[in-house]
């Protein structure tokens, strides 16, 4: 039976599903189920009182601009600060390499509007990030996939891939999502200089490389592909697409995001933006701006480092307390996410379906392997719950897979 | 010469160019051109006092809810917000009914995204919104036109028109972008009755529908399909897609406006949208309900009908006084626009480039019309200029026109 709606959905949408990840933010509306599902940030660490400041500012100073139509390319005052802040990873880029999205997810949606024809191959990393395959689906995306190890996208194998003739390469280097693993300096090297070989652009998305716990930093991509080319003067020119996002530094609930990209890049982004929404609102933009001003963003991020380490302990911990030895897990230097991985034979959904009566939730891994796989898999937020809530989450999980496991109850 | 990165770029892409209407809207920001070009909000009115005073209630009240992750269909109170204002129409609606996107402009890319596989014909009024072809055009939409006249859509040749198998019907009944005509009532009963007929549906594009500052409020077609279908109890489930904003009676800086469609409908566009932009700002979707609330929006409306009568008056009357009598043009009982026709030998281009020398701008009418056609014709906004800048704006162009047309120099 359809609708006469129905019958008229375009052939694109019959790729176009609810995704587990939202399915299961409906769960973690319910109050008393305890979520490792979602990616959300901390509440705790909103800085409410500065934006309550920075409204006001704005309105006051700015009221009339702040309400009106901007410019489709974004705030030239937030481009130029990001430019500054982009600047500090040693690589040159002036307003012109950036453009501010609705979201680090509307830069994924208009990639493949830019780049995507029905049938071109992505080279991503599988697993990866759900909301990337969502957006590129809808372009009748098709993908090649290279596995991750816990040094990230495993380059030994990568050349074959690129042999497919990939449109681009798609990776995050820093805490991915759904893993938690970091990309080797070696690696990323190596990335681009194949990369490089065979002409393939990378787009890397780094929604978290600020938020490292402990480790060492590592330069991202595009600063490494700049340093291979010999460097920018003004205005980069690169081989990389590098995306990031005030989500997780300062709040998701202004969807606001940004891209760096060669100027012919964001030229052709910007006219897919124009179609797209206009523009990223210009109140959250000019409000986002007057909060970072002034070293704030700084001294922010380092509050919302220690609070995820905390809770990244918290829930490694717990692991190693509540969970069967046969289960494996990542350690994330930062992030958000860590990732299970449960013995070959059981199912992940399974533990899903007993977790939620024991009121916990998580996601699966299957849907993050774009070609299939993962079914013993599953990815935990650690950055929404505090710890205490973590603690009492894990050994929840860790009786639901107790069950499915098939292992004598423990006495909790 | 390409870049390596052009190279790359999709084959839908071809077709989309920069809009003459954000080019010009660059124009209009140096501070010395009187611009008619741009639909941008008369600043004057926006309500930044009570903008501030709702920042701070959303913040202090809701402070981690507004800087959070929300639902992709929407902050449920708003959509509850805009059900009921819906309902005043004489419809019943819930708020599945009801979808929030990141300004219309959003909406109509979704549309896309939903119903549009390449080739697929949309039929339009020509002229038509701009802003409609280029979200559409990058999905490969071709178009079929019914011509407008001073009652809109003509729907004497429409069932020619419908029998090109169109998608959709794309209509703007309300003081339309880009001529300010509104669609007859004796018309708007004939379109549901040969949507209906034919099997196609209405996509009903509503900007301005509040924004009448005289004649009679003329039902929307979304009211009057649900009549004509025995009206809904609780959730409409008729041939229409309604689209509607708060940009035009708030503010545009937000990027806010909102769907009402059948729930099958909804749901398709939710989904499209996960991956387009996962969801629409939570902080200024709550800023705008809180600042809607209490009957506030139905007392501001009247401050901008009232402004924007003024605005009309005035280019009309300026009209009347500088243009040459061959011109002719709409008299809108509403909106933003009015849209002018010079003699055919003329080219609107033409004037334009006179015009800026003059320090005055405009649209010209031809990239309205999808399948050519309007090179005469030119498209002028009242909203943003007040009425002394009208006066002024006005007798330049008259000026810019009568050089073209060739006609004695005037002493103004």
């Amino acid at each position: 039976m359809h609708t006469p709606w129905e019958k008229r959905f375009a052939q694109r949408t019959q790729r176009m599903s609810s995704s587990a990840i939202r399915e299961l933010l409906k769960l973690t509306e319910k109050p008393d189920i305890i979520s490792f599902g979602g990616g959300m940030p901390a509440p705790e660490v909103f800085p409410v009182a500065e934006f309550q400041d920075a409204c006001q500012v704005v309105l006051r100073d700015f009221g009339p601009k702040a309400l009106q139509y901007g410019a489709t390319d974004g705030y030239r005052p937030l481009r130029e600060q990001i430019a500054r802040h982009t600047s500090r990873y040693g690589i040159d880029v002036s307003a012109d390499n950036i453009l501010i999205t609705s979201g680090s997810q509307q830069a994924l949606d208009l990639l493949g509007k830019v780049f995507i024809n029905r049938g071109d191959h992505i080279l991503v990393e599988s697993p990866t990030y759900l909301g990337a395959l969502q957006a590129w689906n809808a372009y009748g995306a098709e993908y090649v996939t290279v596995p991750m190890d816990k040094s990230g996208m495993n380059t030994d194998v990568l050349e074959e891939a690129l042999r497919a003739g990939p449109k681009f390469i798609y990776v995050l280097p820093n805490f991915q999502n759904p893993t938690g693993v970091t990309l080797s300096i070696n690696r990323r090297q190596r990335l681009i200089e194949l990369a490089d070989q065979y002409g393939v652009p990378i787009v890397e998305d780094d929604p978290y490389g600020q938020l490292r716990f402990e480790g060492e930093h590592l330069p991202p991509v595009v600063m490494l592909d700049d340093v291979f080319r010999g460097n920018s003067h003004g205005t980069y020119h690169g081989n990389v697409i590098y995306l990031s996002t005030f989500s997780k530094i300062l709040a998701p609930g202004l969807r606001l995001a940004w891209v760096v990209a060669p100027p012919e890049v964001i030229h052709k982004m910007v006219q897919a933006k124009q179609g797209a929404d206009l523009h990223t609102a210009s109140f959250t933009q000019m409000v986002a701006h007057e909060v970072s001003r002034g070293g704030f963003l700084d001294q922010h991020i380092k509050l919302i480092r220690s609070t995820y380490r905390e809770r990244r302990d918290a829930m490694l911990a717990s692991m190693d307390r509540f969970f069967p030895p046969e289960v494996d897990w990542t350690h994330p230097e930062g992030g958000l996410f860590l990732w299970g991985t449960l013995p070959k034979h059981i199912n992940a959904a399974d533990v899903l379906k007993v977790a939620i009566e024991q009121k916990v939730a998580f996601v699966p891994g299957e849907p993050f392997h774009p070609n299939g796989g993962g079914h013993n898999t599953m990815r935990l937020n650690f950055s929404y719950c505090t710890p205490e809530t973590i603690q009492e989450g894990i050994r929840r999980l860790g009786d639901a897979i107790y069950q499915i496991i098939g292992s004598p109850v423990r006495v909790s």
